[in-house]
């Protein structure tokens, strides 16, 4: 057993830990709390088992989705979460999470810290099927919960429905049924005054 | 496209938020507040991913196992989390449990409702590799934050060496590794005073 391997596998582990800790501007759906990054990694990781059959490209690799999905939001243990309607904070949020990713990933065995990485950019460039399907999933779940709390946040943010519709629409090419579905929960949330139109 | 079907789905995605709110005994390793099953579920299948080398059987089948540790703790949405050296309530947990998974996986589409429920299944008999793979990861988990955290759970419970040991066991089939590593940091628990003899 290599045992130094193990410790360093084992740094990252309880590193992660934190992620417990980043809070997001999402609400639970009963209201309660704001839902921290790695809840929210969890309930994409299922969401994906649940609906991969909606993703556009029948071959799609789940596993890799998932993996996707389990990482994505890792970087935010350094970088903060970015509200995804914050223009300013927009800005900075690429380098920020590009350093994160080098320290935080660096903490496995070099060759599983190359994997991670990969895992983490190829969600950043939304360019393979997987890659769409996960970044989909994390857009409409916050539509999911903005609705059911009867878009608190939203209203909060002064967020208007063509915004939503903007961060949402790539989902058109990735899973379309899903994009048809959602976007009716849009027009019926500026119906139901929870999103400005 | 099957409205219904969706919305079965959307219904199951909805229900397992109230996850987010199920506490359980383990400190986050801050020691600023308990854990909750969601998060939970989401460090384990970080870990099977991080940690997968380690499994005994070299055919192990990530994905399977990834699913499990996502969908495992769903049932305590409605039986709560029961702490794995309350012996009192153990003897209702089966049962508790099963009744859960009943009511929580039939709100899918009764053929995916059928594999999340062999998911839970599959778990619970312990008899797969990626079943025994998994459930070694969730029973070191809390014995990585508990020492992390200076053993308060364990000390606050009263908890003995030999019995998280024995609830750890298992480790040394699924993956032997693992054990030898986490049978040392037991002992160093103990010189360490967070863990009675």
């Amino acid at each position: 057993m290599d045992v130094h391997r193990l410790e360093q596998q084992f740094q990252f582990i309880l590193e992660i830990d934190k992620l417990k800790r980043v809070r997001r501007q999402t609400l639970l759906i009963d209201s309660s709390r704001r839902e921290n990054a790695a809840e929210h990694s969890w309930h994409l990781a299922v969401m994906a088992v649940v609906l991969q059959e909606y993703a556009a490209d029948p071959g799609l690799n789940l596993l890799r989705v998932i993996q996707m999905l389990l990482v994505h939001d890792i970087v935010e243990i350094d970088a903060g979460d970015t509200y995804c309607y914050d223009e300013a904070a927009a800005g900075s949020q690429g380098l920020r999470e590009a350093k994160a990713a080098d320290r935080l990933f660096s903490l496995l065995p070099a060759a599983q810290a190359t994997e991670f990485h990969a895992l983490w950019d190829e969600f950043e460039a939304a360019e393979t099927p997987e890659a769409c399907f996960a970044r989909s999933l994390d857009r409409l779940q916050p539509v999911l919960n903005n609705y059911h709390t009867r878009g608190a946040v939203w209203r909060q943010n002064g967020i208007q429905s063509s915004q939503v519709i903007a961060r949402n629409r790539m989902t058109a090419d990735s899973a379309p049924d899903l994009w048809q579905y959602f976007n009716s929960i849009i027009q019926r949330a500026v119906s139901e005054g929870f999103l400005a139109k």
